[in-house]
């Protein structure tokens, strides 16, 4: 079936095209003729070991030549092509599986096997970005029943590597975002590792937030390792902190939430499947998982919060997790920093005891790691939180933090970013909300999380009766163009932090 | 806010990116550091007189040098650039008509304005397919409301050029596609001009099926005309048969279009906007639309006919149109030919009253035709068919098709494809069942709409007594390539034509 104009040249063009893969080729060439370029063409392109389905741009310049080929740089990586080897384009088979796409859209039930074949392709590349967030669109807003979440995950678990601890007990925590600032990760698993118990945790970059665990913590150290790398830091340290898609742990969850990231949306099915997969992948047999409730976090009553906790556990049993949902207050940010430098320093702040360290935070770690503590059994019922305080107290955890950050590669102080502005109060009254969306945006305008020092350092809480001319919060960029569009949006919205 | 970062000088590329604009950039530019090059960024790119939105790739070559900057080809078109510019780029700002969709996806319903808004900013080229999808996902599968769908029919037609012919009455008809080979389209038009009625009929390229009207009489005239040439194409005969997209109705259709044919559905909700809001925008008053109904045709069941009728009734009235919506049977395909210069074949023969034309088309023309002559209240009820089938008869209605060809530009005669296989009977029987669905697929896999001339000659009906080794069909296609991809699935499909 291959005719000699399906076979060509491939030349290194050197485009990188975001997530999606993408094939060039010249307008004249028999495959732009065929399969007609407007319709959205995607095609399949092979060499002689491997194939991948990628999306046809047209090149209408001599920047190939006839018979050549291009590739985006991550098609080209998936090929192990680099100049001159010969490429075979053909026809895109249909996809299968995006029948259970269409039938989700139709409102109809899937099953483990209909998630399992969309997930496979998925992983595989065959979506493209419109099928990626059709998928998603059909299971968003409560589309999916309890069943379904459960197949999903199992499917999401099943797409990549899964970790074995060849332990009884290996625990994990999470936080339902919405939070911003709410940084304990770093300081419970110092706590839980200190205590010697085993948490390998793996974390998400952030979808719709100034900063995830994984980016705070690469300020601190390396959070991209292989899954051989994490073993080695577990069985050395008893815990990790890295980033969970470098090691390939439920890699369906990477491509989906760059997407749900464009969208701006978080739906409840594929949140609990997104969480629970990577824990399961991870190896975790016991999971605390933390909610905060607030009108601005991501949670924002305590109907939604016990919803969300009853499925979670619902789910966590069927994927063979023992999970234990902790709900919290959520109505301001936590700590004092906003970003992934600025939380990195409360972080370091809370470990070393530091006079000044945010007490906010470092009480919601102790609860989370006594609540760990108790659910492993290790530690009586009621006595979590009292041996988490003198685990932190003693310099333990400390000394375990900066074990596991050398163990992963590095351990660097954090850097504060270079262009500042400082934010005063406008008149005086008690401060009586804080706008955690609104605060949010505000940090991602300065830059965050892509540029890890740039965000906001809060000065106050929630109650406090403030003077005209008090220093709210501190503004950093890494850029002059980066922090006037964070006051821009802060000259336009003065409900961030309302004082009445 | 502009830094001299932003500022950077426009060189040709020649890449031309099916829909989406995109922007090149540099991987050691300001803007792939500050904005995070994996978040799916989309960028603001400018000059002192336009603007547009466009998804970043990120040049790691020496295509462009510092201080340089590319664009996708229709994106410098719009910015109507070609070489040597001065561009400037920016942060995007929020999209505020996102949050439309978003609450679309949660369930919520949405009023006239929000669709206006979210229309609005797809037409300028805002949303990115990701959103495109989202927005057409949340709307699928009996999601929206009659009230929703007469919102967004609205926000539709105000979106682009609305025609106003000074006429009181205008006609249109409509067919809910789904029937290979049913072209009535180019008949009735013929018919209903050369009664005297005003009939500017703008139609649609094909979505799903391998050939919309506009793909068919493209073969025998040009059919991408500007309002104005349609204009003077409709006062000069009466009537026209017009591409819809190139005369600027309804564009937000034809941007949406393109993603749900990638997503391979249509929603009723989006199918009655997509009518209605191209007939409203044409300056119809009297409408007629054919519902074709099988078990594989699109529309399945007379239930779900009878509720797309009320539906499309019901929108038609809230847009002010006079909506006729007439129940066909759609168990077979319609006349010979499937694919644009076969089916184009099939029409030409039916004007001009040639021995061998289908009975089937012409029957189905003359009964829509004679609708529409009712309709209009010019032509006594009952005495529609009569009328119609008088005009074809005399070859007055031929006439007028060859006099709006020359109008609209050309008069082409169908040129057949070079490559063909005769698909023969593999035993004997009465012919019980052709799948419209695969057989669409089997004309499409040929090289259908794209190929013009790839396609389907059909040589059987329901119901005919079959001999083996009897000619059933012939594919026809463009190259040696198309013809094999279309017999493999031939040779995996036995039930496309059952014969029992």
């Amino acid at each position: 079936m291959l005719e000699k104009s399906n076979i060509l040249k491939y030349k290194h063009l050197g485009i990188h095209t975001q997530n999606e893969y993408v094939v060039y080729m010249r307008e004249d060439c028999h495959v732009c003729i065929s399969e007609g370029f407007e319709a959205l063409t995607r095609i399949r392109v092979s060499n002689l070991k491997t194939s991948t389905v990628a999306s046809l741009h047209m090149i209408t310049s001599e920047v190939l030549l006839q018979g050549e080929i291009g590739l985006s740089d991550t098609a080209a990586e998936k090929l192990r092509v680099t100049g001159g080897e010969t490429l075979y384009v053909s026809h895109l088979e249909p996809i299968d599986s995006l029948s259970h796409v269409r039938a989700k859209i139709y409102n109809q039930k899937l099953d483990y096997s209909a998630f399992s074949e969309i997930i496979t392709d998925i992983v595989e590349g065959d979506y493209s970005n419109i099928h990626l967030s059709a998928f998603i669109t059909a299971c968003a807003g409560d589309r999916m029943d309890i069943d379904e979440i459960s197949d999903l995950t199992k499917a999401m678990i099943a797409s990549g590597k899964q970790l074995d601890w060849k332990k009884e007990i290996v625990v994990d925590k999470h936080c339902i975002g919405g939070l911003p600032g709410n940084r304990t990760t770093p300081i419970v698993v110092a706590i839980v590792a200190a205590y010697g118990l085993t948490m390998p945790k793996t974390s998400s970059r952030a979808i719709t937030s100034p900063a995830g665990t994984a980016d705070t913590m690469e300020v601190l150290t390396d959070v991209t390792l292989s899954a051989e790398k994490i073993r080695e830091v577990v069985e050395m340290e008893g815990g990790c902190i890295v980033w969970g898609g470098s090691a390939q742990l439920s890699p369906a969850d990477d491509i989906l939430i760059k997407v749900e990231k464009a969208l701006d949306i978080d739906s409840e099915g594929q949140l609990i499947a997104s969480v629970l997969s990577k824990k399961a992948a991870a190896g975790s047999t016991h999971v605390v998982i933390d909610i905060p409730v607030g009108e601005t976090a991501k949670v924002r009553t305590p109907k939604m919060a016990r919803q969300l906790k009853e499925h979670m556990e619902t789910v966590g049993e069927a994927v063979g997790l023992k999970v234990k949902v902790v709900i919290t207050d959520g109505t301001q940010p936590v700590g004092k920093g906003i970003g992934p430098t600025l939380e990195a320093i409360d972080v370091l702040s809370v470990l070393k005891n530091e006079e000044n360290a945010p007490n906010d935070l470092k009480e919601r770690a102790v609860l989370l790691a006594g609540e760990i503590l108790e659910l492993s059994e290790k530690v009586e019922s009621g006595k979590g939180s009292t041996t988490a305080r003198q685990l932190l107290k003693s310099g333990n955890a400390y000394e375990k933090f900066l074990a596991i950050c050398k163990a992963q590669g590095r351990f660097s102080q954090p850097v504060l970013a270079p262009y500042t502005v400082e934010i005063k109060a406008e008149k005086s009254g008690a401060l009586k909300r804080i706008d955690n969306r609104k605060i949010a945006k505000l940090a991602k305008l300065s830059g965050a999380p892509q540029s890890k020092s740039a965000g906001i350092l809060l000065n106050v809480h929630l109650n406090d009766e403030i003077e005209k001319g008090q220093l709210l919060y501190t503004l950093y960029a890494e850029s002059q163009g980066e922090l006037n569009y964070a006051l821009e949006y802060y000259e336009n919205h003065y409900d961030i932090i309302s004082i009445e």
